[in-house]
Order: C-alpha cells, then sequence, then structure tokens
C-alpha cells in the first residue's frame, strides 16, 4: 500500500495501521452485510459501510503522509469528516424512518449542518476564518444536530416506534454523535487555531476516535437491522 | 493510494480529496444500489455509477499531479468529462425511456454531440484549436444537448408520463444539465485560451462542482428509482 | 494509479487516459451487465468484459510508460492483444452459438489462430522474425479468422437464425474486426520494421482504436444479450 | 503491489510472500464461501474472512518493510492481531451460538478481553510498560479467554449440541487457540523486551504461524459451515 | 500497477506481462463463473480461480522485479507454487467428489505432499538443502501425486462414474499435471543447484507454462462444471 516504511516502532503510526485495518474490515464486513438484512434496512447500513470506506481511505492517505514527513496536515481528517459525517447521519435517519415518517426536509437540514459544521471547521483550523469564530459556529451547529436527535421528530418517532431494539440501538447510536463526536470540538479548542499540521498526539487521538465514531457506529446498526430482519427473508 | 504527500494545509489538495471521497463513496452507494431497483432501472443507475468512477479516477490523478508539481494539467479533466458526460446523458436517456419510447436515433445523437463537446473544448484549450472558435462550437452543441433536454421528445414523453417522481426528478437533473454544466464554458471564457495548466483556483473550482454535476446527479436519479420500484420486487 | 504525472497537456498522454477511463468504465459496466442477461448470453458478455478489463490494465502501463520516458514500447500493446483479441472471438462463438450449433474444433482453431496472429506480428516487430514475412503470415491469419466470420458456418448459423437482433448486431461485430483491426497490419506496414518503441502518434492510434475495438464491441454484444432477455427472467 | 524487490533469494522475504498469498486466496474464498452458507452462519465465515483479509494487508506491508529495510517493526504485527484476534473470537462464538444461546455479556467480556490482551503485550514489547508486567498481565487474559473456550458456556452449549460436525470443529478451533496463538507469548518472552524491530527468524515465525492461526482457523470453520448447511438452500 | 517500466522491447517482460495479463482474466473468468454452476461444482472451480489469482499476484511482482533489476529469484515463482498447487490439487480432489465418495484422508494427504513437494525444492533451489537430494524427493513426491490420480481411488470414482464429461475432462487435467508441471523439476535438473536468481530463459519458460499449468487447467474445470450444470439450476 505505501511505499514508505516505518524503521522502528511508532506509536502513532501504529494507531494509524490499527484504525486502517479495523475500518477496512468493518467496512468489508457492513458492505456483505447489506445483503443479510431487509430491503429498508439496506440504505442506512450501506450509508455507515460507505462512511467507513471513507475512513479507511483517508486514515490510510495520513498514515502514510504521517511516516513519510512525520507530520499531517489536517486537511486528510477534514477530508473524511466531511464525507463521512454526513452520511453517518443519513444513516440514523434511513433508520429512524423505519418506524415512522419522517419529512424530507429534515434530512436535507441534518445533511446540510452536518457538512457546514465540518467545513466551517475546517476554515478556522487552516486559518481561512477567525478561529473563535469557527469553533463557537462549530458548536452551534453541532447543538442543531444533536438537538435534533434527542428533542425532535426523530426523537419522537423513535419513542413511539414498537421495534424496542431501534429504540435501544437509537440510544447508543445518539450517544456516539453526542460523545464521541465530543473529541473534534474538544480538540479544535485545546490546540487553538494556526496548529493546522497535527502532531503525534492529535493524530493518535483522532485514529483511536474512528473506533467508536465511525466502526461501532456502523456495526450498532448492522446489529439493529440484523435483529429485525426476519431470518426467512434473507 | 499515492506516494507523495501534503506537507502543511492545502486548500486546493483538500478539495481535490474530498471530491475523490465523495466520488468514490457516491460511486459505491449507486452501484449496490444497482441491485436495488427494478431491472429498467438498473441500467440508467450503473450508468451515473460509472460517471462518478470516472470522476474518482481522475480526481485522484488529479489531485497526486497537483500535489506533486502544484499544477494540474487540463488533460486529467477533459479525460474524466469526454467519459463521463456522455455516459450521464445516456443515464438521463435510458431513465426517461422507463416511461415512453425514444428513437435510438436521438440516443447516438445526443451521446455524440456530448462527446464532441468535450473533444471541441479540450482541442481549444490545449492550443490545437482556435481557442474563440473552440468555445463558440462548444457552447453551440452544449445548447443543442439542453434543446433536446428542455423542448425535444424527451420533455415530451417526462410531461407526458404518470410518474410523478420521474417528473420532478428529470426537472433537477436537467437543471444539473444546465446550470452546473454551466460552469465548464465558463471558466473556458474566463481564462482564453492557452491556459492549458490549471492554476490552483481553476482546479478547486471543478473539484467543487464535481458535488452537483456528478454525486447530486447520480443520487437524484438512484432516488427515483428507489421511489419507482416497488418493495416487492428487489 | 501512477507515480509520475504529466506536466503540461499531452495529446498522446490525454489519449491514453481516455482510453483507459473508457475500458475500466465498459469493463465495470459489462461486468454488471453479466447479471442481467440470460444465462447463454452471460458467457459472451463476460468475456467481452474481460477483453475490455485487460485492455484497461495494460493502457493503463502503457500511459504511466509513455509519461515516464516518452516512448512505450509495444510489448505493452501486443501483451493486450494477445489476451483480449481471442477473448473477443471467443465471445462472437458463444454469442453465435446461442442460435445454432457450432464444433468445437471451429472455437479451437479460430482461438488458436487469432493468438497465432499476434504472436507473428509480435515476433515481426520486436525484430525476432523478418518483418515482410511477419507481416504477411499475420494478413493471412487474420484472413482466414475474416473468412470464418464472412462465409463460413457462423455466418451460416446467424443467417438461419430467428433473432433478427442477432443478426443484426453480428453484422456490427463482424464489421468491426474486419474494418477496426485491420489498423494493426496497417501501421505495422507503414512503420516497416525494426520500430518496437512506439511514437507518440502511434501510441495515440493504438488508444482510439480501443473505442471500437474493445469499448464498442462489447457495448455492442451487451445490447443484443440484453434484447435477447426476456424482462421476467433477470 | 511493492516498489522495491528483492534481489537474490531471502527465505524471510518468500516466507512473507507465501503467507501473503495464502492469506489473500483463504480471505477470497471464505468471503465467496460466505454465500454458500446458511443465513446463521454467515456471520461466522465472514469474520473468518475479515481476520485473513487483515493478516493479508499486514503482512504485505511487514513484508514490504522487510524487503527495503531488513527490519519489520512488530508495529505492523500488533496491528494486525488487534485486529484479527477479537475478530477470530467474534467468529467463535458466533459458531457456536447456531447450537444454543449465549449472553450478549459473554460476547463483549471475550472481544475486550482478547484486545486488551494484544495492546498489553504492545505496550510492553514497544517499551511503554514494564517487559514482564506486560508478559504476565498477557498470560493472564489469554488463560481467562481459554478457560472460556475450554471450561466455560461455550464448551458447555457446544458439548449439548446435537451437530456432530460443530463438536469435532470446536475441538480443532479451539486447539488453534490454545496451541497456535501461543507462539506470542512464547516469542516475547525469548526475546525480552526491548526488541521492537523484529530480526528475521521472528518475522519468518510469525508468517509461518499465519497458516494455522488465521488460516487453518478460517477453513475449518467453512468446512464446519458448508457441512451444517443443507444442499437444497444455497 | 508497476512504477518502473519497459523502455525497449523485453521478450522476457513481454512475456510476464502476458502471463498475468491472462492469469487475471483467467481469474475474473473462473471467479464469476463460479455463480453459474451447480452447488457441488462451485468448490472445485472457485480453488481453480484462486490459484489463477495467486499466479496473477506473483506473475506481478516477477516481473515487476525482472524489469527493475532484469533479474528474478525464484522465491516469487515458489510462493506462488506453494500455495497454487496444493490449491489445484484439492479442485481435482472436489471435482471428482462430485462423482463418488473419496477419503478424508486422501485429501490431506494428496495436499501434503503437493505443497512439500514444493518446499523441498525450493530448499534445494535456494541452497539450504543438498540440490541433487531436493530433486529426488521432489520427484519421488510429485511420482506419488501422479500414482494416485493415475492409479489411485481417484481414478477408480472417475472411471466409475456416468458423467462422460468428467471422464474426459479427467483425463486433460490429469495430463496436465503430468506433462505441464514436468517442466519444474526439469528447469530444476538443467540448473542444477546455485541458481537461485532466474535468468531470462527460465523467466520466460515459467511465464509460458502458466498459460497450460494455471489456466487451461482452470478453463477445462469450469467447461466441465458448466456441462454438468443443468441450464435450470443457475
Amino acid at each position: 500500500m505505501s511505499s514508505n516504511f516505518m524503521k522502528a516502532s511508532d506509536l502513532v503510526a501504529a494507531g494509524f495501521s490499527t484504525a486502517l485495518l479495523a475500518l477496512a474490515c468493518a467496512a468489508v464486513l457492513l458492505l456483505v452485510g447489506t445483503g443479510w438484512v431487509r430491503r429498508g434496512w439496506k440504505l442506512p447500513v450501506l450509508l455507515a459501510a460507505i462512511a467507513a470506506l471513507a475512513g479507511a481511505l483517508s486514515t490510510q492517505e495520513a498514515r502514510n503522509a504521517w511516516i513519510a514527513t512525520a507530520a499531517t496536515p489536517l486537511d486528510y481528517f477534514y477530508a473524511c469528516w466531511f464525507v463521512s459525517m454526513p452520511l453517518q447521519i443519513a444513516a440514523l435517519y434511513f433508520a429512524v424512518r423505519q418506524a415512522g415518517a419522517l419529512s424530507v426536509a429534515l434530512f436535507w437540514r441534518m445533511i446540510g449542518i452536518t457538512a457546514l459544521m465540518v467545513l466551517v471547521r475546517y476554515l478556522g483550523d487552516a486559518g481561512y476564518m477567525n478561529a473563535t469564530l469557527s469553533f463557537l459556529i462549530g458548536i452551534i451547529l453541532w447543538l442543531y444536530v444533536l438537538g435534533e436527535l434527542f428533542f425532535g421528530r426523530m426523537d419522537e418517532v423513535v419513542a413511539k416506534s414498537r421495534m424496542p431494539v431501534l429504540r435501544r440501538g437509537y440510544f447508543w447510536l445518539r450517544l456516539i454523535v453526542a460523545i464521541g463526536w465530543a473529541i473534534y470540538p474538544l480538540v479544535q479548542f485545546l490546540l487553538s487555531s494556526g496548529n493546522v499540521v497535527s502532531s503525534g498526539a492529535v493524530s493518535l487521538t483522532y485514529s483511536l476516535f474512528e473506533f467508536p465514531n465511525r466502526i461501532a457506529f456502523g456495526l450498532a446498526l448492522l446489529a439493529i437491522a440484523l435483529i429485525e430482519s426476519p431470518e426467512d427473508k434473507p
């Protein structure tokens, strides 16, 4: 895969490699799993699979950049988040729609705001926007998404649904978006602006948080979909 | 994927990376989605998937060339457009054919004129043809395609069809070809001739326009096809 | 894909890139299309898909060699032809067998003679055989294949068949083998011997002729197969 | 695959190459085999396939690092084990669940402890933790997993099941985890700490043990699943 | 695929390239073909597909090593043979089992002895074992495999079977193992020991023998399986 190699033990590169392998494995598992669930569940599982795939592709590049130059421009991470986070919100939306009607406007609002959140944070980190402003707007947009998930129509539909597995699963998926995704504004806050090239500690943190944020998210969704898909309809 | 890496934050490379990831994700989504729609809709969805795939492959090369040399020959973009634009017009044709009969001659005319449009623009940009002449011929050919889409037999078939989703979807798909694709003659006009190697601003523009022109186009087509495919015929 | 990049506009590299993208797209389209046709048509479509795949793989290498060294050894082209041309003849044979019985001996004769034709031409071009002799033997072998296609048992079976689409399609497929494939002895004749490393003009010619010879051939075959496969047997 | 090449015979590189090829072949065989077994068996077979895939990806990188630098940082191996070993324990869990009920808590306990075991060993080998302590904790965690497999609820369920093939297969799968996986603490013990960069002998040992630990494990699971899946339910 | 390129015509590299393309094409054809045959025939066809895939992967590396260094360590060939030859013997075993019962012990004996044969030859060629001894043991192990194929239980089962196509196919498959595989001890004998790095002539010979030994073997198996699989059970 890469044409440059670790020459000694390197905790950051090992973290990247492990996240890369785990993301690739999760993507394959979810892709194949798409074939085992009911038609309604195929789309959310596939979206989570593609989010893991995007994570794997950009983690590979981030790792190779780290091994070659001992620095990872945040661009690699942001490219991934800009694609995978809206995909995951879309996966949540289509999962909840299995339990009840959701407006199309809600879909566009949540997708658009998630993408905007990542874009604003990137502009801040890369110095194209005031760092504090970027941080604040990013927080507000994120809180809006959390608001929809915790108090909006989606929560309502899930609470009323007769799918206990979905209720329990939605609890965990929502938690990942609330707790796991909190690492991104947190790191942005701690680093302040101008730190566009990631140090080893930040890279390692971001690699490790792929496990809950992309992999556990996808596996939880697949588990819900498998339990909700009766055996005799493969 | 690449053996050269960004060393600092780079807006153009980040734009390329994001477009690449999004195109690859869209291609996988559409390819898998091909399996979920009625047989008649499989072909248009697959053609849109392949157009996204062609976009992903050439965006990857354009990005790597940018990172390595800080310049992207327009050849990379034109190779993509020469393949993906006729594929998208073909996808539109086969989508509309779900609603009524279309002549085979129309298919060949539209495919051929779209390919010719890209070729003429390339010859102008690369200096093998007078730039103004290339621009004018390119515009005329594009207007012909738009004429067919807005006032020709395809519009007629869609207007008469009993598929409200197709009518609404056709409106948006046609708009992408009319508004989104306008960026190509616009940039050509602004740059005048002789600018065969793309600057960062042009590269970033072209990357961003992959989102409406290839990705939104494909997703809209998949959405139409999914709604038109009854659940019990997977 | 490649680790070396165009630095300025390059018509030959652009031709290679476009042929590469188009061949890859055609291969994916034909591979997926294999799943949409009747069982008897699966094999010919798959063989045409694999011929396009072989074309894509060797075009990629030929292009990268061109970008790196501004010369393309003919070996890259011959490796492709040695594999893809017999595959295409086999695709024709299995397509015609849908309409009537064909002897197994005919299959081996046509495959063997096509492979021999490519081998003899390579030996001539690479200087391992007298160039004129290689040219003449190559022509004779090609004429034999054309003879079988135009006046042999295959023509007879198609003419008698009750599949009008196959009759019309066979007309075009045969024409590609007769007119499109004529470029190979023609270039060999024009260059005379000793020109084992391809100039840009020859490379561009060979790239462009991938469009009729590999891509149009495969798409025509898929179109025949799709029309001959009833909708209710997907 | 790699851009650096062996120049002479190299037993370690040959071992890596053979393990890489065999792991890739096993991954393809298991992935395709997933389609041939009953729905309940699909998940364990897929998990074993993904474990082999993870093994193939990291063996490729470890080999290329060896050819380029004549040393393989243990990071490559640990990244593989951290992903593939929990996957294999999960495969065992889901295989046994075909025969009877198993608690979800057991699943999380076994997965978590297996991942912890690999992590602790890595921290010891890489010098982030006292080597003896790492070795001891690693042994204890491994013994816990073996205890669950040999004397816990899983053994109970298998012993009571009416699937003789599963009983026999479980015997072998458990043996691989007990005997095959013993190589990892053994090598760790022999090398003592500080030897983070693998010598040739250790690399060759680890390559060879991919054959029982990943490949034979997966093939045994596929064999069980195929025999337990009746022919008429493909 | 490779980052180094031929600069002039090179018969050895052309041989490698052609074998690589043909092996990749055969692998795709056999993999897709797996979906067209009866369940019992899926496994042997898949095993032959994987053997071709292993051949393609190692031929690519051997070729790239040849282009870069004008020498191919035999390690590349032996890694391929160690994986693909047992796979092919396993394919033969599972093909014959379609016609009658075969003991599991026979399977392990044949697989193990084939792998041992390749290992012993490698140890001899690489100088880890006396060359004459290695040659003799290799011959004896090969003769044992041939004995099982020509006079053992497998021959008995095929001779008694009511599948005329299998009888005829088995004749050819067995012949490939007897005549085609004879090239390996022959070259070993002619080179004597110590010649671990392959000259061009040996590399070309090994490339060409991939055609009967891997490709024709797989295609023959697929042909048998297709004829034995009734059309109405796809």
